[in-house]
């Protein structure tokens, strides 16, 4: 039974206090919780290498942390830390970890568990039978639960990680299980949530997907190894080929003798992949379910078009995740696609913070508006979502600044309203500006002459001929499976 | 009188072996030297914190290396380091140099002197009237003849900086006049080549130019504080507003009682502004000599539809360079434009070189193709430039690989065949490709159905309305001044 | 029932090549596993400072890794890492575990489990009753056991130390229990071996000797706080007061209502400290059972003279850990005591390893001979003990170098001859030169004219007046419980 | 003519403060400025390696910076940078170095100058005959002189260094003369003071000492190559042969051709050698001017004991400087040695300062009593030095705490009274006890029962048989050539 998410819409009350805290350049939009990737090589071959180059093309997926796992003969050689996968492996720890014929990897963002080390993934337990390392990405909804089962049975916990979790259901089963896959598949009856799953044991690798499939997975091939990764992405970056992706609810076996599928949990619910992936969490490059991520912000962009049309000289996206929409937009409309904004590439990695003086904001050091672009016209601005509206805001401003005589905002996704449960950091109705406002008065806000959000019937449109159905629970309150009133925060805070 | 450089173009000789050598990363692009930053700021500012903000803004056009010098009254504090400006600056340090009211900024990419830490700039002596620093974007053609003439006075040198030659000969004058502009103004009438200067005494901030204005340099203000910047995208990013560009052969002198202009070295010789600064080295938005450098790049599109047209189905650049010529391209032509890259965000970071193995290369591994966008279709592909041809060849080969029928190569600039003496890293005709093979020869060698350059006459009206001449002595020969036969090989090698 | 350990001593076959193989320097001496801090105060204090202070003064306990966790109200801040105290906690992250009222603290050198960061003490876990945490020193004989039956009941570990394995047994005896104090009582029962514990629950510190009390914790009071530490050298430097040490098999308990002990497991057993401890491990400034340590090694130099006595000229120890003996028997022979070396203040931080070049090894970096002392003398060289006779060796040839006319080895313990179970790295008979070759031979190895070892009965004399029993197993094979056939290899090892 | 230094003794007057104030750590003791060293092999070997060894021997001389320049066929491959050898030099950047036959090394105290990085030695420059390199132990006293003249001139100066000042007086002879070594020996004529300088130059290694031979510097071989050093202790580290030292005034030039001296400026003044090199700055085990340094401080506490003989039970010295002559005490009275004292191994390293707390104080972080040793004993308490008195007053506390009845203090040296010219930072008197208070007044504020100093005579006998005078100048005020008024401070100072 599905239940209902009760949405309590404050009035709103022409506050405009609510728009300038001080925010922290990591809130300032929606994160995804990681990426995972694995591989099993047959032959010889620097799997490590090949994890490395993987994490790489998924890091947008999680900045946080990451770690890369090996197995080079049942030993469990590892690395993770917390920082971007260039700063963490460096040449010298990559070359300590080489050899071994099955890696698992992960980059991590995170929403729930510190950002310590004791939480970065993959995870790597020994139980009765051996080691065994996972990498994780969504969230389970009764990680609480199961947590305080464990406990009771005498289990000690020394991460605030779902993965911890999963490792201890994966454990029980096993002590009554013949072989991991079947442990898996016997712990899957119990877990609940989100989950794409790559686990390694000493002889083998297995790839799982939780039966509603929020998270994406897929296979791939290269060569004769068997890879597989969040994304289609890390394929391309290590020449692999995608093969196919896990369903919903499969478990992937990779082993000395081949490749097998169990199907128990598959097509018991109906499918919600979360529907975001597409609007801003996966790279435009990747496929997921069938149907390119590029694809659908264009198709976003028409979307827009038809539901919000205006009178405009140019269309313009925020860099990077609006300028899909911002094309497919200007293609529909025909009115010109222009360069609204230069990004400095080398974003993010100031400690820069907004408000340390009143000419300065972290939304300048980012993002300069192209004057040429937009001097004296009337201005489409497309952006992929709206969280607080402080960025939103800002960036408006600059193009105002910059001479724009109208500008008309168009966010490819609907309104956020309520918390997402499954993988994500849209944790609280707190932050959401969607939660506190009529659309108007957002508008209003964020200094715009009009905004207009995508439906929510149109962003279940956007990657039509997908292989699967969508989550969409953020915007709509229609969570696919029974949700806590809200989410736990940790009591087990520990520093760096 | 100018002297004719002759090219003795070696005949193709179909020999694929060129494009296949192990390439630094670093050597896969044509490299401007440096970017400068200075302010002058009669009231209580963080004068530190403001370079820091402009540096990071100016940190394309030097990747290598970067320093800031502060004025306290007198006491130059200054850091400089080998890395990016986010790395050599932490919070700590950049407190460390707070306070004072005067401050110059460098970030470098060494063309000439090592990548040692001596040779970070800005340079920072003492002479006889106090300590003085110097930060320079450029490259003088007659250093070693100064820097001889130096030597045999008793002179010794740290560095392999031309920098540290224009302190020699400021400080010679130094000795002579009664201020630190009239040293700088008959120091002028000894330097041969590129120069913009920023020079900072105990008491002025110093602004200059060399008389061709081969590199760019604009005056700015920022409240009631001067900013002088190569490029005005620094001005944005501090909010600061530009006023002025330096004019070639000008000194600005800023000092407490306001700010003066030395013009004694103006339009001595046609002004000859390196026109590659439009087609590459600067930052989209930013106006130099009066015209915006996305719009001379939307420009560059349209001469080379002009100048090579093709039927294609769509138009795609390569990331970031090539993106506003394409655009520009497919407004002329009618072609949609269409996103055919997708840049991973984190690249230059990783310590993989191209080669370590069969399957990977780093073009992969920085850019994947949007199979999307190009798979069954006739491409034309825009990029800014070649200089050895093994990227372009992994690049058309990606687009090959994801499904494109037909791929039109077009290039935003005319072939290089001269080095250029002026402060870039085009530096030897064995590494350019169009010194080697005719241009049907390179359309072969990277893979492209058809190939077209813009011309010298079409790169030349890129910038129609700039108030000053171009430089293309890279593509056409003519250097503005005499130049030596080849660039000098330094001897004085130094690590780290 | 005492099991005899069986020696199988090889014959001596006049192989010189046992003593050149190239060892690591962390092989060239014994060590200890680790030192252990708590502190609980009640009133406001930076716990955090206080026991990094103790931790720097018991770093000779532990050089691999250490940790602090504090307890803030309830929740557990912590940071440990690879590395010695110094380089683990900079005034940073000492800043950023402020606060709170317990604490506990770990150095730790690895003799099991590997050196990587998972392995770090304390222990931080959280089971049903909230989070725990777990400094040890010492050794368990039936870790492998534990485990066994822990991963029978769905037990997972993160790490291969024995810490872990105690934090099973407190858990599950936790959940049976009214409190932690009898957990920890109940435990006792379960673990064999040397274990001087600090644990740390939300509310209480509990410090405990396993019965035999193998390894030193003593208490202490600063101020009204109360402070447990490995040795008493912790306690002087932060300005504590000894109270008493911990008796063998003692619970001490400390809360909020005071300080209480619990000592149903003391004296059921004869106590057995570890006599090396007083050889070598503790700081000689540190009173071990009541005994000085600098005492205890006088006596040992007043003993060797009695068993050994030589016509000498002159008697020098090898530094640190020989000088106060080579006193000792100077004072008891009346033979002048001289300083034969210098050791270098900076040693044990250099990459350089032995063997790098026929004419450098890490002997001759680490220690120089005094020429003025030894020149043309009869020399008596005292050193603590010999494993494998590399350094032995080594040390002896500096001195003949240096012009010694007669050099007469005294070691102030008995020959290695078994391996020790209970905490320290005597973990082989391999790596034992007394296992292998008689007195005789190992004089004529290391290039000595002759060698005495301390008889087993003098070690045992050392501290006299102690109020324990001696554990001499290493020496005498008189093991105080049943111990494995051989030390088990951890296969579950893990880099970085 | 010698200018004798006035003394203003102030009055005591009864206050404390002056030993209250919070001092750095580093001002604790009296410092040395540098150590030298340098190698030329006409065979191939690891010169980097080496230089790397000797300066790890020469750390006690300098511990705030260091570099080493190599000589590869005339490429000076170098690195430097703040921080202690092993800090510095990693092994990959001493890989990165390799290479070459000549190399000379730097070990840093800054006294003049700040610490920032362009300070650090050796110099490296280039000049009209290619580079050269400088490696300098000393202080010039007429360095600003020459700075003028040169700034007169046209020269720029990048540090504060007096070797950079050698630097040009070098490079401005080299100009007239045929070689390197006719430079340095006309440039000897210009420069005063103390200076012990090992220079190379593309072909040659030159080492020389000024005509007082204020510091040390001696000559040997390894193997067939010659080696330089400051001290001999580097020559034992390496493996090297001791050969004879550099005779005040000496120029030492050796090359392809072998080893040549020239003699021009020996013997002109009566030689005066820093007598505190015996007393404290260098190492025991090393051998200056025919005198080993162990031998000379054993003297020191032979004379103290005639010199200020007590009734007491035992002799303790304050590690590590205090030892030797507490050892020579011992000897001379009869009484016995003790240990009193056991210094923290791992002490310089924490971030911690004096008065962090009141009951936390610096020494006791690096020092622990030995209550074994002292308590209910009449002490006799070596050290061998007071500068400001703060640390002597802790340490008699300590003892005092310990249970000491009685605490006799005992000096190695004479009172400082006098600011040291030529290459310490016994700078100013203002620091100093002794210019303060009386003998019997310093000796209440260090809290001992009481006080001897060294006799100024006796401390010039303690290398009796050394082939050199000595410099008393810091005890005596006699300085042996003319010296400024004051110290000038630097006013070019600069950040990081």
């Amino acid at each position: 039974m599905i239940k209902k998410y009760k949405l309590s819409h404050k009035k709103y009350n022409a506050s405009t206090t609510i728009l300038t805290s001080n925010l922290s350049h990591l809130n300032s939009h929606v994160h995804e919780e990681c990426g995972v990737f694995g591989i099993y090589s047959a032959e010889k071959t620097n799997v490590a290498m090949q994890t490395y180059l993987a994490l790489y093309a998924l890091q947008h997926r999680g900045q946080e942390a990451c770690g890369i796992v090996v197995n080079d003969r049942g030993i469990f050689n590892y690395h993770k830390d917390v920082g971007l996968v260039h700063e963490v492996f460096t040449k010298d720890i990559l070359h300590r970890i080489e050899g071994g014929n099955i890696a698992v990897g992960h980059v991590r963002y995170s929403t729930t568990g510190g950002s310590n080390r004791v939480n970065v993934q993959p995870m790597v337990v020994r139980h009765m039978k051996g080691p065994m390392a996972i990498a994780h990405n969504g969230n389970l909804v009764n990680a609480g639960e199961l947590r305080s089962e464990y406990e009771l049975r005498g289990g000690i916990f020394h991460s605030t990680n779902d993965s911890e979790v999963i490792s201890y259901a994966v454990t029980e089963e096993r002590l009554k299980t013949r072989s991991i896959e079947e442990a898996v598949e016997a712990a899957l009856s119990k877990l609940s949530g989100a989950f794409s799953l790559v686990i390694m044991s000493p002889q083998k690798l297995i790839a799982c997907r939780d039966p509603h499939g929020f998270r994406p997975l897929s296979l791939g091939k290269l060569g004769k190894a068997y890879v597989v990764a969040s994304e289609t992405c890390a394929f391309d970056t290590i020449g692999a080929k995608f093969e196919r992706d896990i369903e919903p609810g499969e478990i992937v076996v990779i082993e000395d003798s081949g490749i097998r599928s169990i199907s128990t949990h598959c097509k018991k619910v109906p499918s919600a992949t979360c529907v975001f992936e597409y609007v801003y969490f996966a790279r435009p490059d990747s496929i997921i379910s069938g149907v390119s991520v590029q694809h659908a912000r264009l198709r976003a962009g028409e979307f827009l078009w038809k539901e919000h049309p205006a009178d405009a000289d140019v269309v313009i996206g925020v860099p990077d995740s609006g300028l899909d929409a911002a094309l497919g937009l200007s293609r529909a409309s025909g009115i010109p696609y222009g360069v609204g904004f230069i990004k400095n590439r080398y974003v993010g990695r100031t400690f820069i913070q907004p408000s340390q003086s009143d000419r300065t904001d972290n939304v300048r050091i980012k993002l300069n508006a192209v004057r040429e672009t937009v001097r004296g016209k009337r201005v489409i601005l497309v952006d992929d979502s709206i969280v607080r509206g402080t960025t939103s805001r800002r960036i408006v401003n600059l193009i105002r600044e910059a001479g724009a005589r109208e500008i008309h905002v168009r966010i490819s996704s609907p309104p956020f309203k309520n918390p997402c449960f499954f993988g994500t950091d849209i944790d609280s109705r707190d932050n959401l500006i969607a939660c506190k406002m009529e659309i108007e008065e957002i508008c209003y806000q964020i200094g715009a002459d009009t905004l207009g959000y995508l439906s929510i019937d149109a962003v279940n449109h956007l990657a039509d001929g997908a292989n699967c159905g969508f989550c969409d629970a953020c915007f709509s309150g229609n969570y696919p499976l029974p949700v806590p009133d809200e989410i736990p925060k940790d009591k087990f805070e520990m520093k760096i």
